[in-house]
């Protein structure tokens, strides 16, 4: 049989991850494939940097955007980022009839409508496992396994950086900030963390395993993003109490009002799955109703469990792996309806800072309970007359709009300080 | 396009599961499958049986065996059993050179290798995502998904029964007998409980993730296979104190001596992933070197999970997906080679019945001292002068043949009752 022919740009972790796995188990791939892969030709900035993997021999160039019409059957993009090179290369290299491989959250959440009608309209493939949840292989179950009953919900520790960051809070009792300045220094954070930190990079992870779930066209727009930045030791500390862990989730849940989607750290029961899921580790729930619950665990992110996704998208392809990117058509890819912000509900654990004087509770009780929302426990830790001290409440379930605005009118007071802390509960 | 015409075999739970989620969500279905699904013809003993599906106008035969030859398709073979009517119709569907998808573990573990050579040699696909694990993809992504650096291991609760007794035993502290009572009470257990309890329907699922994972014939004849009846709730309990859980797991891992085959009670470490699987749940670790262990968990049987594992099989064969069988072509499938069983090695929790006698533990620890082999930790509890008692052990690493040895030359001294219990330690 003909080998297939690959084309890879970007050889930073992942692209020499995946050359060093195609030559180190070439015998081995090659069976499941059925056929050999050759490569072709690579691209990346630097012709002169170390980068762990032979290249000896493959023509190489500067110009990623080149290879969309080079001698290739597939074109491997791991440039990264959703404008520029990466997406010039992928539309180039579709509309050049080449299967694309891509592990490219960003451009896939920007741009994934259009490149899964492109493949379709010329009959190649747009293969993405390694751009959610690393070498989980939750893309392909997503698309193709959970058919029979539908998603409901997936909801997911999509960021390692995140999650490592969280449970080092936890076990070390240091804060957010101290935290993020060792992980930096760890080489488990980005010098630039944001997209991390911020829930962009989990946005972007959602938006694709959202659209695999729903058959709808990746968005991001109708997604409220919030990061970890706010998050404190003591309510890491307060949660545990309660019985819960914090966990940066991305969710997309199918409501009767429209999707749901959202990134935000949320209180999960301890015992149930996401609760236990500790360092880098990502791990995603696909609740598929009377089907029950799946549960997925692994590495998301790294240069072995990257390159693992991105080569079983070329073991799919060599075997002729056929069907739509998303699992449905691309002219059939929905819009998203959001639900409307004010049908939004859940529990939430709540913590305000306040001066120690008699009162204050009194005062935020009677504002909470203005807004409808009634109070299932409260923890108040400490007595400082006069000085700050910290009240946490779990509510029962509330219009988030309500919450909102109770906590609105809550800051207002001179006797609470700062921005009071909210945070969902959600399932495990 | 045309539909893809299905014949079904056995209407049990998840036959009827099958008809039934195929006419409730047909429009879903059929865009993920790019077709519609049209069942042509079922088979079932009794045509008069309630089913809670909709069978109307559906032509009936008592004849599973003939469906082989009708218009279909592909074959869903829902009858179970390893030889009779079941294989027999599986061999005729794809000689007549059409696709077979089934749920058969016991089928697959004794014909596995057959059968995928007839699929092949046809041109037809045989599919079975239901055969172990139920709805969670595990086949799959045995099949497809972990190529890049192969799997060393494949560890998984694959008895739903088993897991609910086991955890059922720890919940209530009752015993193995009177637990597997209830269990069968509440339909949870079959009236026969062996194939489950003494752990041949795990050692089936187990032959069919092996093979697929490690590119060998299923084996069932290199399998040491044990069951749980032998499981005390007191063993249960000193687990816990020990910090594990007792799960029956079936392992296969690649050692330099050959591929371990086993079905057995293992004692799981308290916090892992494995240990916190409860109830009926299945869940499978794939352990792949680099690319990090890889964990599933979901619901491991009953109507709609298994139906939506054969569903996803049928939406497969719609898109087209070929490819063998076990991942590998057939005639490439080697044969186990299994490690000397001299090799095994383990650390071993080990609990005697006693009689309370001075120089009873000094008798057991001289013993296993005798056969190489280092106690790391010890319980005795509670004391009865000339009455039994148990003594609990946890071995460090030790070669099994010996412990096993040691254990005999034990068990024969007038001081100890019964046959002593062993269980390995396994990772989580």
């Amino acid at each position: 049989m003909k080998p297939l022919k690959l084309a890879i740009a970007g050889l930073g972790t992942v692209g020499a991850g995946v050359v060093h796995s195609l030559a180190e188990r070439r015998a081995e791939i090659g069976e499941r494939a059925g056929c050999k892969f050759e490569i072709v030709m690579v691209s990346a900035r630097d012709q002169k940097k170390k980068r762990g993997c032979n290249l000896e021999g493959i023509p190489w160039t500067a110009d990623a955007v080149s290879l969309a019409s080079c001698d290739a059957d597939v074109i491997v993009e791991l440039i990264g980022g959703e404008e520029g090179s990466a997406y010039a290369l992928c539309k180039g290299a579709l509309a050049a009839k080449k299967h694309v491989v891509t592990a490219n959250k960003a451009l896939l959440a920007t741009h994934g409508a259009e490149l899964a009608a492109l493949a379709e309209a010329n009959g190649v493939a747009l293969r993405f496992e390694a751009a959610a949840a690393g070498g989980i292989p939750i893309v392909k179950a997503l698309r193709e396994s959970f058919i029979a009953h539908g998603v409901h919900a997936v909801r997911g520790i999509l960021n390692g950086t995140c999650n490592y960051i969280l449970t080092q809070m936890e076990a070390t009792g240091k804060d957010f900030a101290e935290v993020l300045a060792e992980a930096q220094r760890l080489g488990f954070a980005e010098a630039d963390p944001e997209l991390d930190v911020g829930g962009g990079d989990t946005a972007h992870k959602l938006a694709v395993l959202s659209s695999l779930a729903f058959g709808v066209k990746p968005d991001l727009k109708h997604m409220s993003v919030q990061g970890i930045r706010h998050i404190t030791y003591e309510d890491i500390n307060f949660a545990r109490e309660f019985g819960y862990r914090i966990k940066l989730l991305g969710i997309a849940r199918q409501t009767p009002m429209g999707l749901d989607q959202r990134v935000q750290p949320a209180m999960v029961k301890l015992g149930t799955p996401l609760a236990d899921v500790e360092g880098a580790f990502n791990a995603v729930v696909a609740d598929c109703g009377a089907a029950g619950p799946f549960f997925f665990e692994g590495r998301g992110a790294g240069r072995d469990p990257t390159a693992s996704a991105v080569i079983a998208d070329l073991v799919d392809i060599a075997r002729g792996s056929s069907g739509s990117a998303f699992g449905i058509p691309a002219a059939s890819l929905k819009d998203v309806k959001p639900p409307h912000p004010e049908s939004r509900r859940s529990a939430f654990y709540l913590r305000f800072q306040v001066l120690d004087e008699p009162g204050v509770l009194a005062e935020i009780a009677r504002k909470l309970a203005d807004s409808h929302v009634s109070i299932e426990s409260m923890i108040q830790r400490g007595r400082a007359p006069g000085e700050p001290v910290s009240i946490v409440m779990i509510t029962h379930d509330a219009p988030e709009p309500n919450v909102a605005r109770a906590l609105k009118t809550i800051a207002a007071s001179d006797k609470v300080l700062g921005d009071p802390n909210m945070i969902p509960m959600e399932a495990g």
